[in-house]
């Protein structure tokens, strides 16, 4: 038995979550088109797609509330790892692709998985993506999760904040995707945890998603924009689609158990560029973000810059 | 041991054919730059990557050669299914993506495999995926491969061609590539084929695919674009990129073994687009060449068409 009452009281905090989400992003960035896709899963569940787009800060951007249950595929108890037979999921994921290169690309997810075994766990967090790294910035950006994650007890930032740099690694170009920022899974499934402080911390840093985004996109809405930025930018949100097409593993997870293809790829940039062995001119800006970006899987201690 | 004489002349051989294809796409889209770049594998071997860019024709296109030896890692021996120790692998390869939207992008591959314990292998294919399907040139295209395919005792197009329809699937979006074309892999692995036989195919294969693409592509390149044409190149761009980096078991393999990375992501095109949920105007060509990709695995009989 899936315990039904805890369940559908994180979907509706989880919609609220959304809800808030959609509207601040929406106050922050008023001339975006705003789109709404209601769907429904074949199985079991569905959800509730948000598409931002052609805003003046965001090109395309996407949050996607899901509530979905059935059996347990094989494919899914073997990610799982699990016997049981029975599953629910509820989450909301969000990725912004900003069409000026000088403001950072952010990704944020919380989720909640469920079994009717009665395990329970939650996970997410929030990563962001500057095309050209802000040393300042990924500092203020960490100051902020780390300040979220010291209000709760479930939440560890020393933990989660290298999880992260190893999650959102890209080891065929030996690059981060980002700055990193905090990552965490199977948080409660060893039942240490109390699922209400687990919740809480979710809605915590979630509910804080837009907020952060708009101190870290603000300063440089209106940042010049030369040519070779723009080409950059492409290049940059090529090693995006890179990164959530091969290592992603809720992606590639989800595009080949046969979850929902557009709001899985709802993360996909408008735009990515390929050229055959790029690489920037010594000493630009581009070379000095590739040279944050390849500090290795350790990540940059963003907080002692 | 390995047989050398033999892969020293496979290996001969697949240079004189990037060689020849170089040359004939040059002299076909004189205005392209072109690029070469020698490339060392620390284990073992090396390769030759070039890169026709900006041309009148190709936008951006490559054609690597490769012939690498070395330790079977325990990735490869899963991937090949052997508990030989030494591997050697020579092969040609080329995507190329024309700047015409009406113009289709190709790609070719032949290779060579052979273990230190005696087997060997030949596989490859030709593939043409249109941004606009035109029946009457799918199956220009097919005839030409099923002609050659008909030379050779060890090549069966009636075999080749549904192999192709099955590799280049998008499952994710239960869509062809393209038009499909014939692959093949492990010819002469189970011991019944002559490798000269199989040797002298790839090689008349491979000679006619500079050729082959001439005809395909002339007639459109100086056909009328309009900016919704431009459009769904980029989307149908974007589903090239997502069937290699998500399906493409060679792109896969190279990318989580230690391959080289841009010489695999030469397949990429220079630009890919993504958009929520796009569906094409009932009616129009866009919605026309869907319908043709969306025909199921199982692919069209384009001699028949």
């Amino acid at each position: 038995m899936l315990d039904s009452d805890f369940l559908s009281k994180v979907q509706r905090s989880f919609r609220v979550v959304q809800d808030e989400q959609v509207a601040a992003l929406m106050e922050f960035d008023a001339e975006a088109s705003l789109t709404r896709d209601h769907w429904e899963r074949a199985d079991g569940g569905g959800g509730d797609t948000r598409i931002l787009k052609e805003g003046r800060v965001i090109e395309k951007g996407g949050l996607n509330f899901s509530a979905v249950e059935g059996a347990v595929t094989p494919a899914l108890a073997q990610q799982l790892d699990t016997s049981a037979t029975r599953f629910a999921a509820t989450g909301v994921s969000s990725v912004l692709h900003p069409g000026n290169p000088h403001v950072p690309i952010i990704h944020m997810n919380v989720r909640y998985f469920t079994l009717d075994d009665g395990t329970w766990w939650f996970g997410g967090g929030i990563d962001l993506t500057p095309h050209f790294v802000v040393p300042a910035e990924a500092k203020a950006f960490h100051s902020d999760l780390k300040a979220i994650c010291d209000r709760h007890a479930v939440a560890d930032y020393s933990a989660f904040k290298p999880w992260a740099d190893r999650y959102f690694s890209i080891p065929h170009r030996e690059e981060s995707r980002g700055v990193g920022g905090i990552f965490f899974d199977h948080m409660g499934r060893e039942g240490q945890v109390n699922r209400e402080e687990a919740l809480a911390f979710c809605l915590d840093l979630s509910g804080h998603y837009a907020a952060i985004y708009k101190e870290r996109a603000a300063p440089f809405v209106q940042s010049f924009v030369h040519a070779d930025d723009m080409h950059w930018q492409g290049l940059r949100r090529g090693r995006y689609v890179e990164f959530n097409l091969v290592h992603d593993r809720g992606t590639r997870f989800g595009l080949v158990s046969g979850g929902r293809t557009e709001s899985i790829l709802m993360s996909m940039p408008p735009r990515g560029h390929w050229e055959y062995d790029h690489e920037p001119p010594e000493g630009s800006p581009q070379a000095e973000t590739l040279g944050w970006l390849k500090k290795g899987v350790e990540g940059v201690d963003w907080l002692g810059q």
